[in-house]
């Protein structure tokens, strides 16, 4: 496994075989989503979506919990609408290049995840949680309604769970939020890495192409009519049929044999 | 607590410390939304959602029953298209003044809700029901299939389920509404009104300005594209930044004291 | 019942009293879509869609699966891109058939339903299962992401459960397809007929022409916004209450009698 650092060591970013982990490394802050942090975010992101070598990406947060969100205390700094203005916008454009980003992404949580660490979990392809992580959008105990993390929470979940998290601030266990579709997996908490590297490997043992055929479909198509989406959804597995994996991997379903994808940028 | 009667006895209102309590008061007749109690019930809300001394409504139904929909024997007493596209008028202005209220509104539901007294229930913020409490949507068995109910149900639950609802007109238990998220709470009978304040409380105890920033943000941004979502929710995340009681909660959670929120109509 | 087989015996057609049960006959194959078996449903599907006297569809599998999706040897066969537009153009018009269609569809599945045959599952209005029933969009295992199945499975289940199915092709059971939301009802394997048989006793049991005003209304309004789909449930609504079986359903429950619909077609 190679390993980097970011130019700050607020990010911390580890690679391995095309598997990318982003570490979230401000642990005695809670590894809020400073605007530093929102910087280092978006800037990997936007290296990881033109780099054809990647192939699955896994946010995680360093310490006890995985994020609780914005940076209060540097919020109350800067009493002024067009600041904020503009790191609600930095904030919506992280959560926005997530789903846009060409390769899944894997939020890994333990601990709390709170408000904007809330909806970095919501905004994920996947999120596996350890048993014992929580879950709240508590902006509004402080008098501010966690309104952009609403709006990945009441896609992701029922309005009326969604609401009520939003309105009273209080916590759901891991075993709630996967009941209810926030996470896409719950496990021990001791066995969280396991969980994680075993769906990261599920995902490296796909077709490349294949998944990034599926990965931005996947989204652009849900905000669509159902006509549109078909009309769209068509053309990109007459896309993905035609790549050299498709055929590959019929082939070799077809003999009975182990597919052998290609691996770009390699 | 202050007590008022609106003009005709069929929907009672009660208001305790910005908490306002509308009641269907025809329990004979299960409550039924008769043209009568529409008005009623337009006119409170056209006054509620004027009143900014006023933080979270409860809607109930007196005696055994929450709400069995239309009045059945008045609307065949009437037998003419623009009075039925009117009257559908009415009944949906009713359900989206619910969703276009500032302030939450809670469905406290003991018995049955059938109809448009379900969709009742699924037009509201949340909802909290005893666990004898049962749910249909059962227009198909008098040969009227549940249009305009079916609207709220299938924004609320997951489609085959609203389907089979609709089709069928099955009752379901309170259980299986709070598992399919219709229901954002259930609780033993005897326990409802506890349940129903205990919630009341919640909302009450957070800022009136930042509930109402969140309360119309939920459903306004959830019919928009994700961009427009994001670009509207962060201007009014922005807004709700710049209010006293975001700085006074802010600084509260900083300081570790209570926060003590402006209380505006008092 | 009257049996009568389609021109070729791909899809066998048998109908009773209204109901009609199509059932894909190609158990060696495990019911692929083919071309054929694509062109077969289309014509039915066309044919349902114009003829007064059906009130219910069944669609149901022959042999030990219900569907494995689209036949990869047949694709594989014509490596043409103007081919796979049109194959999927083809599949996707099957599916969006289905949701047009004037009365309710219910899915029969015993076995797997894999890729195109889970979205057969995800399309249909109502979805029954055994208990041993599975579920996967495993295109992914072939290099081809299952995307027009994701069109309908996304429309169906909490997105990260629908992602996690398309990204890694991993089976669900039934139980858990039930849990989610895919299916409206489990049950045990030497059940399924007779729950099958039962939610078309109770379809049949209603008014054909409710059913007929809501199964179109139902799917039309989840993709308008609020305001409209109220404004269009409502008409629809109020054409309903001008039906004669609306008076006599209501004079009925009013009566306290069973009430007799109309019989179109009959």
């Amino acid at each position: 496994m190679s390993l980097s650092h970011t130019m700050d060591d607020i990010l911390l970013r580890e690679e391995s075989d095309g598997a990318v982990y982003l570490t979230l490394n401000r642990p005695d802050k809670f590894n809020t989503l400073s605007q530093a942090m929102l910087i280092a975010l978006q800037r990997e992101l936007d290296t990881l979506a033109g780099d054809p070598a990647v192939r699955c990406v896994v946010i995680a947060g360093k310490g006890r919990g995985f994020c609780a969100g914005h940076d209060l205390r540097e919020m109350r700094a800067n009493p002024d609408k067009a600041y904020y203005q503009e790191l609600f916008r930095s904030c919506s454009r992280v959560m926005q290049s997530i789903v846009a980003l060409p390769v899944p992404v894997i939020a890994r949580v333990q601990g709390m995840a709170t408000a904007a660490g809330c909806q970095l979990v919501a905004s994920c392809d996947l999120a596996i949680a350890g048993r014992s992580a929580s879950f709240a959008v508590s902006g509004i105990n402080v008098g501010l309604f966690c309104s952009t993390p609403a709006v990945a929470l009441s896609r992701s979940i029922s309005p009326k769970r969604a609401f009520d998290m939003l309105v009273s601030g209080n916590f759901i266990d891991a075993d709630t939020a996967f009941d209810w579709g926030l996470l896409s997996a719950v496990t021990d908490d001791d066995n969280l890495d396991a969980a994680v590297a075993d769906k990261v490997d599920q995902i490296l043992g796909k077709s490349p192409a294949a998944v990034r055929f599926g990965k931005s479909m996947f989204h652009s198509q849900r905000q669509m009519v159902l006509a549109d989406a078909y009309d769209y959804a068509g053309n990109v597995m007459a896309e993905n049929m035609m790549s050299p994996d498709a055929g590959e991997g019929i082939d070799a379903f077809l003999g009975k044999r182990r597919p052998v994808w290609e691996q770009p940028g390699q």
